[in-house]
């Protein structure tokens, strides 16, 4: 059984929007071990938390910040992902397995297509890994899975490549969705869901 | 040769988050047509400005303007589509063909890649139709394309089934992506770029 609700061992902070939301807001907090996404730290900071670590090139930080944060500035050279992929991969060799991101998105909206597929990838290789936002959170899968809900909750499906989908605990049925829009805006019958199929894809537990 | 300028004979005033940038705002100042979709409404209205048509059933109006503007409230019954997609069927019928979206991002990330991904469905139906966010554009795209862009200009490129997947005029090279996030973070090298495959990709040419 999957629940939105669930205690990460680390957090990333992303380099899109701060968080406004409560639940972002109570995951950074309570947070034993946070990685800031380069220029993220920033704000971070300004909010008067240390980060544990920074990763990036750190272009993107306060020079002041830079100067000050030297010893934790974590740089990774690799053309071939980013610095969200960056601090999963890093906190994925320290030995973390449960992992939040919050502040990946809302800003450009092709680093938020970006940031959440790779949810997709962080699951191929072990790890368990959600995006929480300001409205709801995404969780990767694969396979049957049963989710906690509540009545009403608005739920969304994206499939990446999954056969087979069918649903129980939802109000509008599922298919082999081939457009994202498709498995969008549907809605949880009761306090749990069931999505049945063969393959990936990713669910929006929206938290309004 | 598909290029960002563009005159849209009207403009969509979706339910995200109103536009900030002076680009999507340009194009709603100036627009000859304005549909919002429900709740949009409201703050196109405290603006000063008046819709030519508001789509939905009204239920994020605010009771004001529900009875002020009851002329030309259009309700189209059906729970297939969103308002966006009632929004551009409304304007497919009465002749339009060349429409702007503003407004579909920025709000519940389940929205915006519902509202993102239907612009490949409006393709398909013969509709030119593109997002236009506060960070850059979505255009929709079939097979072989030239796209004007500048220098060091920002590309991101989703792959919605598109087979044998060239760039001609980007920094990185294309592949038949599988996942979004890998043709994200490319980057024009000149004035113009060429995507070659058959099949379809959405384009995401940055502003900034």
């Amino acid at each position: 059984m999957i629940s939105e609700h669930y205690t990460p061992e680390a957090v990333i902070l992303a380099n899109g929007e701060y968080p406004t939301h409560v639940l972002p807001l109570k995951i950074l907090e309570e947070a034993k071990f946070v990685v800031c996404c380069d220029g993220a730290a920033n704000e971070y900071i300004l909010r008067g938390h240390t980060p544990d670590i920074i990763i990036g090139d750190g272009d993107s930080l306060s020079p002041e910040n830079k100067t000050r944060f030297s010893d934790i500035i974590h740089h990774i050279a690799d053309q071939e992902t980013n610095d969200q992929t960056k601090a999963v991969h890093f906190l994925q060799e320290k030995g973390y397995q449960r992992i939040a991101i919050v502040g990946a998105t809302g800003k450009r909206e092709d680093h938020t297509l970006g940031n959440i597929s790779l949810l997709l990838d962080y699951m191929k290789s072990g790890m368990e890994v959600r995006t929480v936002t300001d409205y709801g959170v995404f969780i990767p899968a694969s396979g049957t899975q049963t989710f906690v809900s509540h009545t009403g909750q608005q739920i969304s499906i994206i499939n990446f490549g999954a056969k087979g989908l069918k649903g129980e605990g939802l109000v509008y049925p599922l298919s082999d969705f081939t457009n994202w829009w498709q498995g969008t805006l549907n809605e949880a019958t009761s306090n749990r869901f069931t999505i049945q199929c063969t393959g990936e894809y990713l669910v929006f537990l929206a938290s309004m």
